[in-house]
């Protein structure tokens, strides 16, 4: 039988993003011409000169035991420079005991979920939300409860008050937003945090938020992403390095603890030891270091911009609906048919592969991830016109 | 309340391992002098000189696209070149479909153990074991059982035999062995292959064969590694570069599935997806590319050798009952007295930290990781010998 029935199950449901990549995959060898791939969260942009510099200096050293273990949580080092960041950031009083390395935001994700959760427990999250949420809470026995957001993609903030619960442990939110690209204003996190704050004196319990924050550096009409630190005290950011440096592949990331979390010193010990026994043991001690001098460090966010510009211009002139993006390089219109999933197949059968609203639990649209280069947007535009007439 | 109660539980039986290690830590700053630290698997000897050259190599690599995503299996060129590396060790014919990159052994060993485990499946594994086993087991609601082994820590085959039954998914090995050192020779294996088979047999389903090979190229007096692929069809084998490499800290190793085994395919499709979905999403992109030109590459074995020799023959001498290691960089002495928290802790009194045999599941006995420089083991020597004195 091979794997499990509940391994088995899953897979049914899996996701439509990595679908959509291994069928572009196969397009791109079928000899046809050049395919339109828009359905992975994977910038085409190289990492910023300083970081190959410092991966240079890295390769050239000859301090003993750099590759060994290091405590769980990372480098002391390495976190007291995020910690700095942090604080500069915030204002709070971050340290290196608010910080714990991480392989990737995936994996800082479930390290956090895992200390958090009993069994039973619930996550409310927002639609559309990322894929993999769902199985980030199954993992560790959670239920993931999703609300309904308005036609800007924002919280209903009554629904959300209503469905707070005494079997609600966490919130998890995702700022700037995939697939959507919204940016949460620092007015609807402070509104966010007054609701949980109430609901965790209601329950005598704190209700964490999880603000899961991949995008945070990638915002494009404002210095810097608002906060949930400066909104709420029991909170915890997850974030990676995957989008701000465009490492992806290379799974380095953090979860900082807000110093004023209730209990703050125990989530540190909670999630220092999730990450070990989950077998990440800890993040990868060469990226560690690599990242550790880059922090506030971005690609040029004028690559993204200018995508999303003419790709809204074009989109919005050739009738779509769309919601102009903020932040993240995603954008989610409308599917014009209202059916996303034939929509993307329509697309696709003009070898432009986007991913359709389902896959995020939001039907009747579809992602563009327009973290490609120029003639990727320029040679799909023709397409996406045409499309229309189908 | 911080974590969950469950998690509260668990670390309340956390590693004995990394308390030691945390402790040493202490230690080392308190101003009374040295610490011999026996404590962690965290090898002291540097990486061979060709990963540094080919760390040089791919830093100053002007590739486009290194960093990013890959398939979340890894890189198609690196599990090709590991395959063609377990063809030839073997015989079978491993391919590309055989290989899942991972966030080091630990990684590999959640994704297996989630593919195979529906709740309540039984893992059977051999005491002394590796103590993350209970964490990585429970993980994935799975319900680990420890038999018996004999005074060479070799497996009792009847015990095993009869423990058994339709409920039992995996039986975990771990050889060469931590705690123990001792490796199982092939005839073993192949004992064990025959029950597995029967047992498959009778079950009408497979019982899977997961074996932890951290340490499978650290065997001092035989050319290779006695091979589990060669003793059963249905098996699957973790390891990592951690020890070979000298890379603990980097979190790279992958996951080989017999191209034998029951519905191989499904497992590869499974594996692939709970690495994704555990949050590992992939192993590091670099890791993956430092690692693939230097596969049967192993530090040098005279440097652990030439502790073994001498810490055995100074143990036996001062009256230890020791068992031979014959691979890994673990001696698991008994304890004199019988009490081995009691004895690990007078030990520590003069500075020189191993780890209880009650943290593998086998009180009586004590673990010296001997993967330190040479000037520890002979700092060390006088203490052993003292010990038995107080």
């Amino acid at each position: 039988m091979g794997c499990s029935r509940k391994i088995e199950d899953l897979m049914a449901h899996s996701s439509w993003i990595r679908k959509m990549f291994e069928e572009g995959a196969n397009m791109k060898t079928d000899g046809r011409g050049p395919v339109y791939d828009f359905s992975l969260g994977n910038p085409e942009i190289e990492p910023p000169e300083a970081l190959k510099q410092r991966l240079a200096e890295l390769a050239a050293s000859d301090t003993p035991g750099m590759h060994r273990y290091m405590p769980n949580a990372g480098y002391e080092f390495v976190r007291r420079s995020i910690a700095d960041y942090l604080k500069e950031e915030t204002g709070l009083s971050f340290t290196a005991e608010s910080v714990i390395m991480s392989v990737g935001a995936g994996g800082g994700l479930n390290a956090a979920l895992k200390a958090l959760l009993d069994p039973g427990d619930k996550v409310v999250c927002f639609r559309p939300y990322f894929v993999e949420y769902e199985f980030y809470v199954d993992n560790h026995g959670g239920k993931l409860v999703k609300l309904p957001t308005d036609d800007s993609f924002l919280p209903d903030l009554d629904a959300f008050e209503q469905a707070i619960d005494e079997k609600t442990r966490v919130v998890l939110t995702n700022s700037p937003n995939n697939p959507t690209g919204v940016v949460y204003e620092q007015e609807l996190l402070d509104e966010i945090g007054g609701i949980l704050k109430k609901k965790s004196k209601d329950n005598a319990s704190p209700v964490y938020w999880l603000s899961d924050e991949p995008y945070r550096n990638l915002i494009y009409d404002a210095d810097r992403a608002p906060s949930i630190f400066k909104a709420y005290d029991s909170s915890i950011m997850v974030t990676s390095h995957s989008k701000d440096l465009a490492l992806p592949g290379e799974r380095i990331g953090y979860i900082g603890i807000s110093p004023n979390a209730e209990d703050s010193g125990k989530l540190f010990d909670a999630m220092t030891f999730t990450n070990r026994i989950l077998g990440f043991v800890n993040a990868p001690a060469l990226l560690q270091r690599l990242v550790a001098p880059l922090q506030g460090m971005t690609v040029d966010l004028g690559w993204y911009k200018r995508k999303r510009d003419l790709l809204y211009k074009e989109l919005i002139r050739y009738g779509y609906e769309v919601n102009k993006p903020d932040g993240a390089f995603y954008m989610f219109p409308k599917a014009p048919s209202g059916d996303d999933i034939e929509f993307v197949k329509k697309l696709q059968q003009r070898r432009v592969l986007v991913v359709p609203g389902t896959g995020f639990g939001a039907p009747g649209y579809f992602r563009i991830s327009y973290c490609v280069n120029d003639d990727v947007v320029k040679g799909a535009l023709p397409a996406f016109r045409q499309v229309l007439e189908d």
